[in-house]
This record gives structure tokens, C-alpha cells and sequence, in this order.
């Protein structure tokens, strides 16, 4: 029977690898719940101040649409089976290494995806995390491989093992 | 995909609040489902008695309702994903704040909902909280946007951004 | 919109108590699922040594029976939002008392059921329910009101209060 | 062997009803830790922006100040074994009845102190309290009985019983 | 390095059990510390009424004694390493069996004390516990055993093995 | 009504155990969800280093492969109501004995298959099961009785007892 | 009273901040312990592979070190009352974000020390925080608050108001 | 500040590993509080029979003395900051396995110490674990890198870095 996964992706919202992940989730037809962040980042950035109130002060007008989010992703991050989180090549990206705390602490298995040259800076992210790759195909075969157990050799074998 | 919520709707029961939000809800066609206390006052104080058996003391008679209301408020505060907290105009209201700090101690999110005449009075409910508004519709704003990501631009614009 | 409850229903099995509440939760059609331990008193006492093997000493026999019984129990104590727990007139039922701390230590809401010739000696019991009845019909009374918040006043009115 | 205890006094914060627990306590010697939040209401309600800031809105320096607060406030209940609760003539008083919910929802027993004027009011909060009383004596007279199982008879008797 | 234990005693209290427990923990300088209920049994079945105020209804009178000795109770066996629970000859003692649930819903190991003839009676409480003996000996054997490794072996050698 | 379980089998690949289990469920048509590891052991030897790079040190290769394991067993261990843990003939199989103070810890439930030649050696990890036994028909009569109270009695009676 | 806490120091390396902390703690005799990571950033990027064995992928070497630093980290995290965290001018600070994450998830409060050009890129991390500064003193000052209940106000009084 | 450790020692039982580690720690002087199981291997298998009874089946004799065990190290690692769990040449030693699993689930850091030849069965158990090893310098290295930050670099330097 395969295994039915809730798996929140966090993390950098520039690129399209939600996107892509889904897309593979869905022509493998596998039994993964996707959910993750509002990667609108306008909306993101604004949704505090244009429901709540404009506030004069940046900061305030950030801290109301951090704890809008965080309602959000607190209740995905705490139905999730699985952490999927990715540092892109831009921005600190602090939320989400906050993201990675969180999940070591609540004892929820989490996925890292950056590039080499972030392998030093991330070190204590990378030591709490169950895997680290670079490519949204790593992390597809990753989920192919949990819930299924099926692990696609390289060629020249090709086949799938199950 | 959108977030499914459980909300439940703690505070004031003297006015049609949480038929309006069920309403805004229903409207939007959002995946949130709406819980709450028993809300008919004079159900709400008699229930013990009534069923339990009378008691000379008002004390023990209100203990008894209490307490049978109590079981269905912890159920479903612990179930909820989110709980929104109304305090109104009048009344001590301090089953609504006992419900946030409940909420708090569980690390479920809530929202409060108050006039600004008790903000000073509320500040210590309020500071725990992750969000504070005044009206329905800005609680059914925030269940859109955390459902859904949908923010709605105040005029000029009033397009969804999405 | 009503409130689903799994209640777990502990204690006393010679007596139909159970059916009777299933009954009326079936003929009010409450949305309550209602679960319990194995009933059936021979099968209870003879599982660990039918399945498991037999033993010369009593003590491991009822040992092996008793950690059996408990996977079903503690897995259903575990799944419910409220357990009732009825102390009947015989036996020592100490399994009962049992259950209503273990119930209590997990924070889950319990009602006891038992004559008013027990009340001194469960006080410690009842001191810690959520309430505390001798009937199956004030049982349902109150599976009743926490689903769907109706409360039956006694005569003359009888009216349904909602 | 006399149990030590750490005890939380919460809530009123306008009469000397914490210096006489302590007074109390010191003349007994019991084995009890007392603790509490700062009750000078100046620097509770200045803190915030004294130490992080001016603030032009007064809800934002609310919330400075309810945050700093907070910090000691969880850190003492977290560590108590028994929360004093006090609901004093005036004011709102909803942080007492949060720290109530609380405690509550931790599993940390709790005591209510409160005038027979708001008993009504307080049904919810008192029905999940391990005691309710209105004096001083009564909260000295438990701790007493808690830490040292000695019990003080009214007249004729007076004798400890031990 | 010796094992320092928090044990607490609960259970029947008609007997000396816990004295001799006490001192055979002093001549042997275990460094054990035994902890109890209030076993006064009139204190403790008064402290509610006496404290808290008069009740014209039994079963009032008792729950407000039992409330006020489950706030010692609750810390106790929440501090407990261990907690020993004897079943005497008499009585229904069903707090002593919601101790027993209360613990092993905690994950606190419990011993049982009790006469062959309660075997069948006790099995679940039995099953769930890590230890069933009969007397005051074992239990102190135990506890030099948990905390020292010494094993006493009966005659003919007597040696101590350590 | 019958009970659903969820129950996770850990411990030996070689056999077809697993398989057994299943068909026995299948033909009695109990209400039994039931998960496992990735059997394949090239699969699981291979798939962290397939997936996510190659290692030259078999270390390394070791520990990705466990960790991408890992992802799937803490999840499928989290959600078990039972696990049932097989050791077999052969091999270590630490991770057996690992997945059963994993599940005693978390307070699941567990059943140790093994044959009578490793009692000894498996004397800690049986003392923390629920049931120990040697055969599949053995863990299929646990769960039909667990599932709904039914215990099949040797010759001469055969008769279901419900 | 005072209020002992355990403080945690988090985050950046490079500069005195937690000698400071610490030398203003002693000055004003406040009964704050402060526990922290190895700050010798030789020490803790090679502490893996000087104890454990070396490595030829500086990914390997960098994942023994952050897990052996995080055995300490880990238990300090744990054992805190309160945690600090700064971020400094320079380098990514994952580890301080993640620190972060994991003190909110375990429900410890923590406060965040940055400048104010951090603001917008820590706005997730701030939002979950119970204060933001920017400076030595002000953490010493909450500090002093916490604890002692002593806020020192700015010219022209300068008066210390307990 | 050193960190203060309590650190408990699992696993293998005929060598002097826990003497050569408790040896170290008392030359460097490290706060470091060893605890472990009763390692007298006569004494750990007949504890259980000696004092609570003679059983004629092998298996009841285990379980009775694993059982009595387990009130220790159930205890013991409970209270661990750390856990030390070796395996040796001989032997199952699933209890060892079944400690690491334990410590696991309740969140608590382990260092495994195995012989190169174990390294591929041992791979989900050292996958948990924060630190691998074969050697008791390497323990006594960490711990003191651990609880001080002082990391001996080998020859040519000898200094030791703080």
C-alpha cells in the first residue's frame, strides 16, 4: 500500500520549483498532499496592513503580516508529514531557516535544497535535516521513493526496482 | 490547493456574529469549518441543572452548567486549527479570555476581536494573539487570505490579487 | 452545525448499558461514535492464554489477557473526546477507576455513572469528571446538549430549547 | 515530610493581598516558594517602550509592554505547581482569567479568589479551579493543609489535627 | 553513583506501610525521597468543608475535599521517579487504581501492593504496572535494588551482590 | 462496532511474513491498515546514494540510505495504533529492536514476534511489548479479537465466541 | 522575590556582545545564568573530525562538527528560560534563525538583537519573538525588568522604580 | 561557563568502558553526571525472581527482572542530557538498540561506540545519533568539547584551542 504524505514546502518563493514539484507529484500520480506558504510576495508582504490597518511604522506594518502568515504556516507546518525547504541563490531567507528550527523541534522529518555554495552557512540546518539535495528531481525521486519504494537506477539499468 | 481550517468561534453571544462569518464563508465557498460554544444563554446556564439535577446554590447549579459546557468547548478548542475570540460591549466576558489564554497554553492561534475602548484592558490577551481586529469582515479577510492567498486591494484598485 | 464526538464507554459490562445508549444515540441520530472494550466476559478473561499460550499460574494468564485487552483500550481512550465510565453495583471495577485517571492524566474530558451508595468512596473519581450521573438517559441527555446544544426542560414545558 | 511547593499569585495587583500570603507563610514557615507578576502598575504598563522605544500608538505600546511581561509571566507559571488566582472589585481583569486558561490547559492546578458578586461571571473560570474561595485565610489555610497535611478545626476544637 | 528517587506512596491508608517503608529507607541511607497523600483520614475527608465553607449536600462536601488534596496529589506523582500503590484488605480504594492510570498515562513506572486474593480483581491495573509484590520488604528491596545494585540473596549465602 | 487499527510491521524483510499478515486480513476482511518499511533490501541499501550522490566512504552511503528511510518509518511509526515487530533467524536487526523503544516511548502499543531461542536475548524489548508470540496466526488472532472481541477457541469447541 | 532565569545566548560570534551581557549581569548581581555555544568558531568548525576522524568532503566534515556542536546547543536550548539571539552585520546566521524557530516551536520566549536594516528580512523571525532591540543595554535592562521588577527610567528622573 | 551534563551510559556491560569514561571525566574534572543500569550481569537477570518470586518458565523470570530494570534506566534516561550507548563484540544487545530508539523518540541526543565491522547493521541506529565512535578518548573528547569548548588538536600542536 503506499504511503499517503502531507508535505509542506517551504522556503524560497522566486523560483518555480513548486511548480515543478507538483507537476511530477501529479504525472506520477503520487499520494502527496502539497501544501505550502501565499508565495505572492506583494500579498505577502501587505496582507497585515490592508486587512488590519495601515500602520506608519514599517515595522509594525511587518509585524501584522508576519503573524497573518504565520497563522498560515504554523497550521501546514503542524499537519505536515514532511518539511521540503529551499534556499535560493538571493535574499537571507531567514524564515526559512526559522522554518527548519521548527520542524527539528516538533520531531518533523525536513528535506534541505540549496546549492553547494551554501553547504558551509547552512551546516547546522543540513545536520538536523533527513536529506539535503540541490534539484527539484532529487526531491520528486525522494517521494517517489517513500511512498512507493521505487528507486530508479541510473542507466544503464533504468529499470525500476520495487 | 486551499488550506482547510477548523475555526472555532469563542466570546460574546448576545450578537449575530458568527452567523455572519458562517455566512461570508458560505458566500466565498471557503474550506473553513466553523465551531463554537452552545449559544443559547438560558440553555447554556440551566444545561447542569437540567439534566444533572437542581441544586440550592446558584454556586454548585452554575459549576454543574459549567462544567457540561466545558466538554464541548475543550473538544473542539482542541481541535481547532484557529480560534477567533470576540469580546463585546458589555459582560465581564472572562470565559472568553480564559479561551485564549487555553488557546495560548496549546500554541493554537488565535485571533481577538474587540472594540478599541478594550484594547488597554486586553493587552495582555491581545499581545498573545495573531491578529487583533474590530469587525466580521475583517475576520472573514483573514480566513480568505489564509485559505487561499486572495487579498482584496481597497479602492482604487479592488482587484484579487492572487 | 453539530458537533461529532467519539466517546469511549468504560466499566461495568453486565449490564446492557451500552445498547441502551447506542439505541437512543441511533433513534436521536447523534453524531456520536460510540466505542468500548470487549464485553464479553469469558472472551475478555481467555484471550492471552487461547492466542498466546497457556499458562500454569493464574497471574500470567490474567497478565497476558489483561495486555491484550489493554492494545484495544488504550488505542480507543487514546482516540476518544469524552469517555463515560460506569461503576455498577458489583465487583471491584477497579479497571473502571483506572481508566477515569488515565483518561484524566491525558486530559480528556470523562462523565462517571453510579448509584449514590458509591459517591463517598469514588470521590476522588468524581472529582476530576466533567460530570457526574447515575442514568443512561441523563447520559444521552447530555451527548444531546454537547452535539447539538438541545436541552429537554422537564414538564410542563417540554419544549425543545435551541 | 512536608511538600514543597511553587506557587503563582496572579491577578489583582491593587491591594496587598500577595504580602499577606507571604507574611502568612513566613509566620508558618511553610516549605512554599512564592512568585508573581511586577505589581508596580506604572512600570508594567511603561516597560516596553521605556526599554524598546517610544511609541506613537498606544496599542503598540501596549503590546511592547504586555511581551516583555509576558516573558516573566510564562517563565513563573511554567515553573508553578499551584497558581493563585485573584479577581479583585475592579476592572476587567482578563490577563487573571487568561492565566486561568492557562494553567488550565498545562494541567497546572489552580485556585480562584474572588467576591460572591462575581461567582456568576466566573462560573467557567472557577468550574476548571481546584478551589474557590474569597480570603486570604482560606489561601493560607490550603497551602498549609497542601504542604503539611495540618488542618485547623474551628471553635470549640482549635486543636491541629495532624 | 547511587540512583536518587522521588517515590510516592499512594494507596491504602489504614496501615503503617508507609512508616515502615520510611524506615527501613533510613537504616539502609537509600537515597529515596517518599512522598504521600494527607493520610489523616478525617483531615483529609474535612479539609474542603473546613477550608472552603460548609455544604448541606454530601456529595458537595466531598467533592471540595478531594479537590483541595488533589492539588497535593497531582504535584506529587508528577514529581514521582516511581510511584508504589498498595491495595489493602478493605474498602473499594478505586482513587488508588485512578492513581494507577493517572501514572501510566504519564509514563511513570508503578509498583502494586496487594494481597493474592486481589490478583484477579487488579489484572489491568497489575498488567500496566512494572512491578506487583506483597509486602513492605520487596518494595524496600526494590528500591535498594533500582538505586544501589544490591541484591540481596537468600540463605544459604546472604552476600551481598554487588 | 468494530475497531480500526493502523498498524505498522517492523523488523525482518526475508521472509514473507508481511505478506501473510496481509492475505489473513484481507480473507477475514478485519479493519487493518497495514504499513511497513520499504522491503527491497537492495532498494533500502541503495536509495541514498542513488538518489542524492554517491559516497565513496560506505559510511556516508549507510547513513543517507537510513536517513531517506527514516523519513518514511518515523512517519508511518507516528500514525500506528500497533506495531508488530518480527525478529527473525537471522542478522542483528538493531533497527528492529531501535523501532521498538521508538514506539515504547511514543506510549504505542507493540507486539514482538520472535522465536523461543532469542527470549533471553530479547528480554528487555519483550518486557515492554504488549503481547509476544511466534507465528502469523498467532498476530492475526490478536488483531480479530482487538478489531472486534472475537476469539477462536481450540478443539473440540471451535466455536466463535462474540 | 527574584526571578532566577536560565538565559540562552545565541547567534552571532564575532564580536563581545555576550562578554558584555555577562559583565553587566555581575555588576548588577542578577540571578541570570547564561549559557551559550562554543564561540571559538576554530573550535566549532573542527571539532567533528579533530575527535571523530577526518574527511574528504568538506560537507561530512562540516556535518560531524554541526551535529556535536548541537548535542550542546540542543540541552542549553532545552534547558532555557529565555533565549537571545543576535544577528550581526555579517554572514547568513542560518543557525540563528534556525535557533530561533526551535525555541517558538518548544514554546520558549526568546528576544532577537539586530540592527534596524535586518528588519524586513527577520520580520517572520521577529513576528514570533517577545521583544526586538538592538543593543547590550537594552537586553540587560529586560533582563533587570524580568527578574526584579526594576525599570530604570531616562533624565530627567533617572529614579529606579520598583 | 562549563555546561553541566547527565549523561547516561547504555549498552555493553563486560568491559570497563564506564570506569576508563567516569576515570577521564574525574581527571579533567568535567561536570559531568554518569549514570547508567546495573551492570552486575548475575545480579541483572535474577533481581526480578529474588525478590518478587520464583517462576518456573524462563520467560516470566526475564520479564519480572527486565521489568525491575527498567524502573532504572526508564528513569535514568529520562533525566539524561546525553546518551553514551556502545556496542560490543558479542552478544545481541538489543536492549542497547531498543535504548537508542528511546532516546530518539523523546528528543534526546545519543552518541553510539561500535567497531568498524557493525557500521552497516547499525546504520539506522547510528542515523539517529549525534555522534558515531569507537573509542572511550573519543567520548571523554566530546564530552569535554561539550561541556568546556576545549578541543585538543593532535600532534604537531598539542594546544588546546578554548
Amino acid at each position: 500500500m503506499d504511503v499517503e504524505l502531507t508535505c509542506y514546502l517551504s522556503g524560497e518563493i522566486h523560483t518555480a520549483w513548486r511548480d515543478e514539484i507538483e507537476a511530477a507529484v501529479d504525472e506520477l500520480d503520487l499520494p502527496v498532499d502539497l501544501t505550502g506558504p501565499v508565495t505572492d510576495h506583494a500579498a505577502s508582504d501587505d496582507c497585515g496592513v490592508t486587512i488590519l490597518g495601515a500602520e506608519q511604522n514599517a515595522f509594525w506594518k511587518d509585524h501584522k503580516g508576519a503573524k497573518l502568515n504565520a497563522i498560515r504556516t504554523r497550521t501546514l507546518i503542524g499537519e505536515a508529514d514532511l518539511v521540503v525547504i529551499r534556499f535560493g541563490d538571493k535574499y537571507k531567507q531567514w524564515n526559512a531557516a526559522f522554518d527548519a528550527g521548527y520542524a527539528a523541534a516538533q520531531g518533523t522529518p525536513y528535506i534541505v535544497m540549496h546549492g553547494a555554495e551554501h553547504a558551509h552557512a547552512l551546516k547546522e540546518v543540513d545536520a538536523a535535516a533527513f536529506a539535503v539535495c540541490e534539484t527539484v528531481e532529487q526531491v520528486v525521486a525522494m517521494l517517489r521513493y517513500i511512498c512507493r519504494g521505487e528507486l530508479v537506477r541510473p542507466t544503464p539499468s533504468l529499470s525500476v526496482v520495487r
